[in-house]
């Protein structure tokens, strides 16, 4: 008779809640700090706006009334990510959005893939985007790095997340370099040494000769191209030693030395130069990042992005817009999982006031309301149990005080019962809400 | 080339997330205080989960993958309260899980019906609930009430969201007296009285004469006993001179009379017994609430509730809960659009720094660093433009302050500039975050 869980819809129990809430309200703070301001878009888009990008459709939701006419229009869809509605919000909304816009938007995304490894059907996922009018400076690539990088980092000194390496390259860098090098279709060499990763160099090299039509000297350089990372700006010199020009090549080197020069300084040690990101198909057209965390390099990367010359457009105007994502629930659930993130309790409660009967649940009441006036949050025994049985509520749920109506209270992880005045004990600061660290 | 709204799925500007967002905070500010855990339930529950109850099921959205299989099983649709997935859960979870259990749950619920005023298919619930291992106190049933009202009431003291009344009745002193009156089947009574808001007293009268079969005397006093009401607990009285005995009624009376007595000293004003109140056809035992929102009766029950005797149960075990849920869209969205609330600035940003070249943006950088390390949520201004420009800017987004590089700040609505130390320099603090009022 018990409910089985649905395999890739995750779900926390409440210590876990109090976690993934703890790292959401860091994130935010830091978002906010920067003057983001959050969005929240609707579940659905139509299955147009879902679909236009060709490649994705075969992972989306999609969403029907159940009692639905034959003749509806408008077919829907869950969204998969949040810049697909990201692009269609600032579409919709241009006239009363003040550009250079900058948001943060937390939501679930629904993805129908197979269920797998650190892969999830829903997801909480927390992106920030910088979109202009037409234009859109490139400090703004530095700043959206620099910001998702301190929202990492407050993670990681607040809670002890584990510290992350932002890998970041151009694609007008590749593409420089390969049109340098006299190749007209540079997608295709980027397709081919984005598999790096997954089939190595030789394997690569195979492909750029064979099915690209490179010769073996112009497919090596490819790969030593791909071969080069830094975290400070000496990546251009490598470059430069390889001896391939070209305008693209040159403002691509520009721009990604900006980029990991800013973050050094902002940052330290957390972005590095990796000439060897591609981000697959994805339509960057700039800047591109992706985010390992240290010890989890399995889960692929956690935080994601990269610019757009064109996020949006309605044809008149063009918004182009840079932005990163960070997968939450991939980050959180298996901290929590695996013990390596927990709450300190299982609820908000710092206090339970014991009942000593029924009939003076009225005292405790008011007790209560003093402790939470002041900003203490308070729950009343729900039964006139032996007091025993009161402690044993509270230690269930890790709350670490009780409070007695002589006037006392007793932290019952040490024991010591001490008087006090309801107007004006407080907790130790640590104890006044959950904490969230290393269980 | 614009995109159109989806009816029924409504969003806001960031100006206007900026308020339900405040709205948000406080509400979980509450319940937090009061040690109710927070829980999120995945978006989908399985098609038999959401339609076990029957009536409901026109209005779910079913969700299924784009490309599943004829043969997939487990169909899948959005959830269309915060209840069903909260059984569920209690359910699948309840080995880990501490009784009585206090959650709160905010999230998006979705209902496949036709539009129209007040009415959304997507939409924000706030809900809170006490659910027990096999029993449930009493008191209980005072608690969701009176922490809701505190909820409600802060929202009234914070923001200035219109007072409410919450009313609430007992589904057992109905029961009690229509048996007291010879009825048997009770249900059939109730679900006439209900219509008593649509049809008036003389309708429901000659429905209860001539679909139920009750003599007018009997049925007049259906309609006197639900013509009472009363602010503290003079409705037992009223309800005793009625002359109709019975053991659930006087169960039922009693249960009210604690509920209202107790709120009325909790949360003055803001509570009544009501004993029109029957909540329709929803499976409600005990007490049942509703909640109207002063000014806004039109958009009819903004908060509403009840006890179950059985929430959840697995055969062995039952899961007798009671609680309360509010419309946050419902609440929010018709008070933005009044210009009722709204938010003092479109963004968290506090200050802006000036830049006076693209070569010195990495000092405005360090200003804005310097400053957000002592909590002030600072951008930098966009683009080295003249300061008339960059004043133009913040003054767009509501941005009270610009900080200029000879280290001097400027209230742009006073016009007056200071010199500052971005290290010291703190704003008034009513200016340091949006705030969230009357238009």
């Amino acid at each position: 008779m018990r409910p089985k869980p649905l395999s890739g819809f995750p779900e926390f129990l409440p210590a876990g809640r109090i976690v993934e809430q703890a790292v959401l309200d860091s994130l935010r703070g830091t978002f906010e700090l920067h003057g983001f301001a959050s969005i929240e878009t609707r579940a659905v888009e139509t299955m147009d706006a879902l679909t236009r990008k060709g490649e994705i459709d075969k992972e989306v939701y999609v969403v029907r009334r159940l009692h639905a006419a034959e003749t509806d229009a408008d077919e829907l869809g869950l969204h998969f990510d949040l810049t697909v509605p990201f692009a269609r919000y600032v579409l919709e909304n241009a006239g009363h959005l003040a550009f250079p816009f900058r948001r943060y938007q937390v939501q679930k995304v629904w993805r129908g893939e197979r269920p797998q490894e650190g892969r999830y059907r829903e997801f909480v996922q927390a992106d920030i985007d910088v979109v202009g009018e037409n234009t859109l400076l490139r400090h703004h690539d530095v700043e959206v790095a620099v910001v998702m990088l301190e929202a990492l980092e407050a993670l990681h000194t607040r809670f002890g997340v584990p510290p992350v390496v932002m890998r970041v390259n151009n694609r007008l860098l590749a593409e420089g370099f390969y049109r340098g090098l006299g190749v007209e279709d540079h997608l295709a060499v980027l397709q081919r040494v984005d598999k790096l990763d997954k089939i190595g160099p030789d394997a690569v090299r195979a492909l750029l000769v064979g099915e690209v039509g490179m010769d073996a000297a112009a497919a090596d350089l490819c790969l030593r191209l791909a071969a080069i990372r830094s975290s400070d700006t000496s990546f251009v010199a490598d470059v430069r030693a390889l001896g391939v020009g070209h305008d693209l090549l040159s403002e691509g080197l520009d721009a990604l030395a900006e980029v990991v020069a800013a973050a050094g300084a902002a940052v330290p040690g957390r972005l590095v130069a990796d000439l060897s990101i591609a981000r697959g198909l994805d339509y960057y057209t700039g800047t591109v990042y992706e985010t390992q965390m240290a010890g989890y390099e399995s889960l692929g990367s956690i935080c994601s992005g990269g610019r757009y010359d064109a996020l949006a457009s309605d044809g008149k105007r063009t918004f182009p817009g840079v932005g990163v994502s960070v997968g939450v629930t991939r980050v959180v659930a298996p901290l929590i999982a695996g013990g390596r993130l927990a709450a300190s309790r299982s609820v908000p409660t710092c206090v339970l006031v014991a009942v000593d009967a029924e009939e003076t649940r009225p005292d405790a009441l008011a007790t209560a309301a003093r402790l939470r006036a002041r900003g203490v949050p308070t729950e009343v025994a729900p039964k006139a149990d032996r007091f025993g049985r009161q402690i044993r509520y509270a230690d269930r749920r890790g709350i670490p005080f009780v409070w007695f109506s002589d006037s006392s209270v007793k932290d019952i992880r040490s024991g010591e019962q001490v008087p006090a005045d309801a107007d004006a004990w407080l907790p130790p600061d640590a104890d006044l809400h959950p904490t969230v660290g290393p269980a």
